[in-house]
């Protein structure tokens, strides 16, 4: 591990400084200069880094993939079977992001408008997203697979984790715990259908939609393209 | 037919005029004198049918159930097979919808927001919610089906729609063109999946899914309660 660069330093200091104050007094109410007192920077410091509060937000994301990304390394690394690795990708996701709950149903309603550059599905949030199929694409490695279906599944997983996330944002259960019971109960059903895809019977179905998926746009999504239609509107 | 009587008429003149301004200039910037003035009615009147503008897009949604009830009770009422039947249901949701395209990107971040009651998971959406869940259980009625995933199956299919309107509201493509797809080619696979929830290897992981549909709070949806969660959080 080396030491991370000072400007990198300074950069986490100016997002941290945000996120809290997001979170106490909302994100339209928090001001740049009121984040860049908190981080003890010069404005101008801080909007030289990020030209404005949509740049931290992107900066949070991409903060969060490399947090996520670190907590799951170890399982990725293992020889667990895909149920377990996937179950531990989920539960590092939930880790990481358990902090953030209040924030993120507060802040849901931004990164829901499929315009805003704030969606999970934007150009502008490429980065994370590319970051986050990264991890998936790791953890299908070597899985025994119908091969047409292999080469989507990093962004079918993705997606399936993004439809996790909304239902963990909706989540009012104690320390939502209901996404808890949701991946862990949910990730040995998406194994089972991942080995019956070999099955002659079920693998026309696993085809078809992997087909589908191509053919509405979302098959471009881990190459930092827009939304869907984007590609082929 | 009956002629419907003078209060609808005007219930339906002032959520028309509302639902032309919100497209025109936006729903934050729409006041109740302007939707009043548009619909020709006196302000009082206006609110006192609508006594806020969120009132008026509940009266808009359950606009949209009728509207949509209509629109499939014929192909409701033959006797074609599920999938038929499941592809006309949603076809003509995304018909009757259409016209509001623009709207709906427009307006989503605020229906997205977890903690508003414009979320059709909300305890005030529930009576558009109710009037969805039953359209789907009207077309579930007869078909063969395993009988534990029976009961939760026009709550699923409402949650299936409800992702469909994800995908159609994030849609980019000509005429939504992409969404259209989606919805004729997965419909047969959801009929394909229900037609093998019927064989042992398949039925397990249908009833696991069914079971983990009610433990984490969805299989309340259908009864007018509110988020995930609520009922046992």
């Amino acid at each position: 591990m080396t030491k991370p660069a000072k400007s990198e330093q300074t950069r986490a200091a100016i997002v941290e400084s945000a996120m809290r104050l997001f979170l106490e007094n909302g994100y339209d109410r928090t001001t740049m200069r009121a984040i860049a007192a908190d981080a003890g920077v010069s404005v101008g410091n801080a909007y030289y880094y990020f030209p404005s509060k949509e740049h931290l937000i992107q900066g949070f994301y991409d903060r969060m993939v490399t947090a996520h990304r670190a907590a799951c390394a170890e399982i990725l690394a293992s020889d667990g079977d895909f149920t377990t690795k996937l179950t531990g990708v989920l539960t590092a996701w939930l880790e990481v992001s358990s902090p953030y709950h209040a924030f993120a149903s507060q802040f849901f309603k931004n990164a829901a408008d499929p315009d805003s550059p704030l969606s999970p599905f934007s150009t502008e949030s490429g980065n994370a997203r590319d970051g986050g199929i990264a991890i998936h694409r790791k953890l299908v490695d070597g899985v025994k697979v119908d091969s047409q279906l292999r080469e989507d599944l990093p962004e079918l997983l993705w997606l399936f984790q993004m439809g996790v996330v909304l239902f963990w944002v909706h989540d009012k259960s104690e320390n939502q715990r209901n996404t808890d019971v949701l991946v862990r109960r949910s990730t040995p059903m998406i194994g089972k259908l991942l080995q019956l895809s070999r099955v002659p019977g079920l693998r026309s179905v696993t085809r078809e939609a992997a087909q589908l998926f191509r053919d509405i746009g979302l098959g471009t999504l881990g190459k930092s393209r827009g939304p869907a239609g984007h590609s082929n509107g």
